[in-house]
């Protein structure tokens, strides 16, 4: 008897076809002697539509209401399952985030949990029932409803989890797992049985968009063993785990690629301390994502500073460019947004040196030329061409064997 | 310096201009003097929307789950409405009936409010914001939450009127107040100024569905002083207030007609004690509304017995009756569906007798077949053919003097 935690994404809950669907897997669940915790989203659109509605009604939409307003979407979806639950005669409960004890901060529509008092969800399932709970939400340290922000069911799922000491936290959604390239680009990408939490940390930084990284962060540290699949085909998906990589494993698990990207230059800065600091705390205090930073000083004591950041925050990135650029006395200042950033992943990389250079001289040979690079200790990003986005995954993806799904063995001793 | 409790059906936050339009006027208010506390209903359709999605996922619906999905609407609904609020400068703050302290009993679906916690209200209002409630909803003393049934966000803002002290409870809806008729039926129908709590509770009963019965019935327990009016045109519309009558008051206020009953009749039955019980305590226990009831004894100790039941009701009814029929030993049972209920409402008849005689005079001599009558002290209604009921109406709002707006002075000593 095992205790799971499944959370359903909005395509999973987009209508009453496919709610029914969600209850006949939980009744299966529970026939196989588990225990189930559900966490849903908004149906389909919702929230969206809620937003749009929003957007008709007011222009300041203070964070508060805009909590309040968007909190319905998943209110509708866990009791239109709590009720498809009773149909195939599971005693089901919802709760809302405020019920559930999601105690999170202050910080609207984009809050981050505290704490999670699991005591009436507990008393529930102890009961014998379904404890279906509202996604994304919570309610504040000053008694306020809050939203999690974007990706925020996956981190209640996850939080829920930990809280419970669930066995695992399934997270259904309309694609079957983790794979090693997007198969919309890359059509001989293969999903991964497993990948670890690492990995998957930095396919999600890199603009994966299966999981919510907030999620995946939560998951490691609270050591919540995820398996990511499908609720259209219900095939076992991809476990996302702290188990250590053994000598089958890849040493690249995956390629990722990300067009929501725009590169900012500013020209000719003077290369003096202070420089970068000028630069990019204004763009912290404006919340603006800042991703990949490169800095070459030449010899003539000038530098040129190019970045990357969300194409949503490009217009207010640039504005604060501008005065900044001016201020330090830099030459001018030049974007482009048809840019791409290209990202292989692999835990195997920390002890396979080589790979960097095999990515550079693959990309080199397919004549893509590479704009920007950045590194971590499992991951090498390249800002490329936008038009050159699918032709650098595919050749990446048999370049490092990820075609076949034989593990590409760099020739290195401690490979061997 | 007052305070006012607004309250904004469905039909006046239907879609964004109308919610932006109720902001303008809620500024127009403030801009008077006065504080106000919201209270507002789900969007136009939108609680019916929410209903037959729930029909199509789910057969069993329970209670507690149908009053989490339908709370929902009032929630979109007042954080819409604090949004736009705003937008024109006033600082909102929204409140789920949960927060507004509005404690219900625990029957879902048509909870009933024992008591309004409105400290958190209470402080709002006195830090200068406007406080917009959901209304229809609230949390049942076993920490659930709760939908008071239809017509419940009318009794949300009276007892948050009563509970706060206010100086009135403004009922904004599609028409510009209490008629003499419904204007559909009879073009010469005018808007009453005012009329008592006992006369709108009549009219209420009668069919009238601008308040419902429940609000004004605890409007007058508490004092609240109501007032009925138009979000579309704000003119001044009709106040439902405990003051005396005065001599200038017309003896009728109104005529109410009702379209949605229908008519059992079970006949031959055996004229002897615990006749009635046998059949209306089985009705009462299945939740049918039993509203007139006429019993004939003739001669030979057989009786026919005839009743009124909404017609939502009456297949449940009749399945009832007939079992009950069979087992008192009634010859059989018949019913009708094309009957019409019309009342004459006023407070005046008290003290005028002779009204309920000029009624069926006035209906005898427009050949009016009257089925059945009943009376309480200030409501005469009758039963008739469905196709007489407009000309029932017309002919009654002559002759009782509304037409012109001039009272009908019965010649009586009293009133001279």
């Amino acid at each position: 008897m095992g205790l799971i935690v499944q959370k359903y994404g909005g395509t999973s809950v987009a209508d009453p076809e496919r709610i029914r669907a969600v209850a006949e897997h939980v009744a299966f669940t529970r026939r196989h002697g588990n225990d189930v915790v559900l966490v849903v989203s908004a149906m389909g659109k919702s929230t969206d539509n809620l937003i749009a509605l929003a957007e008709q009604v007011s222009s300041t939409r203070p964070g508060r209401e805009m909590d309040m307003l968007l909190t319905t979407g998943e209110q509708v979806s866990m009791a239109l399952v709590s009720m498809a639950l009773a149909d195939v005669g599971i005693d089901a409960v919802s709760l809302t985030g405020d019920q559930m004890g999601i105690i999170t901060d202050s910080v609207h529509g984009k809050a981050k949990i505290l704490e999670v008092k699991a005591d009436r969800a507990r008393e529930a399932v102890a009961e014998g029932k379904v404890v279906v709970v509202a996604g994304f939400q919570g309610l504040s340290t000053s008694n306020e409803i809050t939203t999690l922000g974007r990706g925020g069911s996956d981190t209640t799922a996850v939080a829920i989890a930990a809280a419970l000491g669930a066995d695992s936290c399934e997270i259904y959604t309309d694609v079957t797992g983790v794979f090693t390239a997007d198969p919309r680009i890359v059509p001989q990408a293969r999903k991964l049985k497993r990948i670890s939490f690492e990995e998957m940390l930095e396919m999600a930084g890199a603009g994966s968009k299966v999981l919510a990284l907030r999620s995946v962060e939560f998951a490691r540290n609270h050591h919540v063993p995820l398996h990511v699949r499908s609720s259209f085909t219900w095939e076992p998906g991809t476990w996302v785990n702290a188990e250590e990589p053994s000598v089958e494993d890849p040493i690249i698990s995956g390629i990722v690629q990300d067009v929501n990207e725009s590169k900012i230059t500013v020209q000719s800065v003077p290369d003096r301390p202070g420089i970068s600091a000028a630069l990019f705390e204004p763009l912290a205090s404006a919340n603006v994502n800042v991703d990949m930073i490169v800095q070459n000083s030449s010899a003539d004591g000038k530098t040129d500073i190019s970045f990357t950041v969300p194409k949503s925050d490009l217009q207010v990135a640039l504005g604060i460019v501008e005065t900044v650029a001016k201020s330090i006395g830099a030459a001018g200042i030049t974007h482009q947004t048809d840019i791409a950033k290209v990202s292989l992943v692999g835990a195997g990389m920390k002890t396979s040196p080589g790979i960097a250079a095999k990515m550079f001289r693959v990309l080199a040979d397919e004549q893509v030329n590479i704009e920007m690079i950045s590194t971590s200790t499992i991951r090498i990003s390249v800002v490329v061409a936008a038009s050159a986005t699918e032709r650098a995954c595919q050749v990446l993806h048999r370049a490092f064997g990820l075609d076949s799904g034989e593990a590409y063995s760099a020739p290195l001793p401690d490979r061997k």
